[in-house]
């Protein structure tokens, strides 16, 4: 249909357009004012506490002791069950959180604006791996170190940043692709990308070199420190493709633990949700498939933009780290995202596949045509509060989300 | 024959078996007493100033400048034509250097220990790309920079890498390998792994944070930072394979710009010298083969441990940098290589051929028999003094420098 053809080419046109540039580090109430007291932003479709699941229940507590509203966690469990938080969805603040994707008022947010559109999208700081709120972590160490990125971290991390006068991150993911990240399970390369321009803008703007080197050492020793920035850049790049008539590109993708939630550019802000998948990974020692929760987060916007399981391909590496088979056959996932997306990116290419874009911008018709689900790499966490991440995996996102949105969009052009 | 595979199988079990950590970052004549005053060392095998190419007569006139020696440049030529200096392979002093290679006695070295065999290697800072001593620069933004390389970030490293306890330096490849590195021309990831460590390290040892900030910047900004510690690594684990009776494994391939020279252990410190050969490759902008000086360095190290040119397979990005051909034909290099060597690395793995080990230890007599010569990825540089890099391309080995290894080892071992 042409209305779709021209809406898609336009998605594809804006999302390859986007420049999103890092531009600050600061708390978020700052830049969401709606984020006020007993106020908490959780990743994925819209959910309310009865139905979220063990780890989003545990990170919200954690939260809750965190900003100060309940003494322990008992009593925020209570608080939370009594209806006295309000919860929204990161989406629908231009922010996005990886896993339980909490966001309260005094957390930092990295800043990242697309400085061709002019819209800025949210994300918090990366916690570093194990047991930390975003699987579900809520004990005083979790919490300590959430304190600790909101006293030094953040702080510093802003000051360097606006130092430098931001940090352009569409370059920094084409170098990431052809040093084996595909910026979901993997950003070994980005995070040392990254490393490498704001540690002198660190030091230009630090006083204190004990609390230099913690910071460094904080972000050196974290491989998995760029996923959020990619995040907020996924969001950035994204936010402008929403609400072009007839397109059928695939703006959001997340999940809070419980519900997988896709939106469509043509049919603007509606969720199309269905009952999240478990992911199929590797475990790490100790834990199995018993103990995993239903895929969370809303890391999945990587995909969105045609990273993370859509540059497999880029990532052998990952391919075994989330259990996705042999490195060589890494490629065959690329490929096959390549049939349910509207374009590549020639910016972001995959040298092994002899220099080939991402595949980019997700069509729901093709992917309802082809039965082909985008894949996502997610980690995976414990189904319990306040244990943890327990492995990574691969997961689809749900086809029950794509076919509402085809009917949803056929209804809004009369083609039913 | 026995004697010969049993050699090569000592070879390459030392190979495996060395342990390379970088530990300090020292003066040069503090490690290496012989550098007095007029005595200089170079890369490759032996030579003396009537045959040394232009680049590296640029480098020798702007090290005794540096050094000072002669007040300048012309008087450094006089001086090294009337016999005044004495000049050295970096080879005789446990020690490599880039193209050039120039050391001498107030250069920073690297010290590089190899923990299994207890021995200690040296390579002097990388100093950046372009007009850059190691491609026979030698004005006085050249030493300019060599000076602040003496003293400032030469001292401020050492004192982080003691304070550290130094850095292992394999595992650093590995992740490299997996990264897109192949460790020659290609150092990306290993110089963000490298900042990740050391940054707070730098820190922490610090007491200027605008010294530290221009130390970071440094080496942040130069991609090929690690190449001069992968060299040092290579010679560290290379020397104690030396001298192993029967080994016809190649023990360091170099060159000086005007011949190329191999060591092989089971024949010991003789060097068997060919012309060397004019790199194929890729010209800057503005510059074109005619502008090329042949082949040069001590770099050729990294080869001899498995990676650099035989770790092509692992850097699809750096066969198009080097003019190798497509990004999927990198790993034809790879598999050829595996032909002329004794054995794959099980530590240093190639994802995308899913996890083989890097081709190591290279034959004489394989190469001989296969007429495969080694392939060396390398940077060209131009042929008259002070003029800089002009592209990077691939190298062979000359086959006359094997022939007369196997001549001399079967006569070593009566078999002629």
């Amino acid at each position: 249909m042409q209305i779709i053809d021209d809406g898609n080419r336009e998605a594809l046109k804006r999302m390859l357009e986007g420049d999103p540039v890092l531009i600050d580090v600061v708390p978020a109430r700052s830049v969401m004012p709606a984020l006020r007291e007993r106020v908490l932003l959780h990743s994925g479709p819209p959910i309310e506490w009865p139905r979220m699941c063990g780890p989003m229940r545990g990170a919200v507590a954690g939260a809750i002791v965190f900003e100060g509203w309940a003494p322990d966690l008992d009593t925020a469990v209570k608080m939370a069950a009594s209806g006295a938080i309000a919860f929204h969805p990161n989406h629908h603040f231009d922010a996005v959180g990886p896993m339980t994707g909490i966001t309260t008022q005094s957390m930092p947010v990295m800043v990242v604006e697309n400085r061709r559109f002019g819209n800025r999208a949210y994300c918090t700081l990366n916690e570093g791996l194990g047991k930390v709120m975003r699987f579900g972590g809520n004990d005083a160490e979790v919490l300590g170190r959430l304190a600790w990125l909101r006293d030094v971290l953040g702080p510093d991390l802003g000051s360097a940043v606006r130092a430098a006068g931001g940090f352009e991150l569409k370059s920094i993911v084409a170098r990431g692709l052809s040093m084996g990240d595909e910026m979901h399970q993997r950003n070994v390369a980005c995070t040392g990308l990254v490393m490498r321009q704001l540690a002198p803008w660190l030091a230009r703007t630090s006083r204190d070199s004990g609390r230099l080197a913690e910071a460094l050492a904080f972000i050196g020793g974290n491989d998995q420190f760029f996923l959020n920035m990619a995040m907020a850049m996924g969001k950035a790049i994204m936010d402008p493709v929403r609400g072009i008539e007839g397109s059928s590109v695939v703006t959001a993708m997340c999940r809070n633990g419980t519900d997988f939630g896709i939106r469509v550019s043509g049919t603007g802000d509606t969720w199309f949700v269905a009952p999240v998948e478990m992911p199929q990974g590797l475990y790490f020692a100790g834990f199995s498939a018993a103990d995993a929760n239903p895929d969370m987060g809303d890391s999945a916007i990587v995909e969105t933009i045609g990273i993370g399981g859509f540059a497999m391909a880029a990532s052998p590496a990952v391919a075994g780290f989330v259990g996705a088979g042999s490195a060589s056959s890494a490629a065959i996932y690329t490929r096959t995202m390549g049939e349910i997306t509207v374009g590549e990116n020639p910016e972001w290419t995959i040298p092994a596949l002899d220099f080939q874009g991402v595949p980019t911008g997700i069509d729901v018709r093709l992917v309802v045509d082809t039965g082909l689900a985008p894949v996502i790499n997610t980690g995976i966490a414990h189904k319990q509060a306040g244990v943890g991440q327990v492995g990574a995996g691969v997961v689809r996102a749900p086809m029950a989300c794509f076919t509402q949105a085809v009917r949803a969009l056929a209804r809004r052009l009369n083609v039913e």
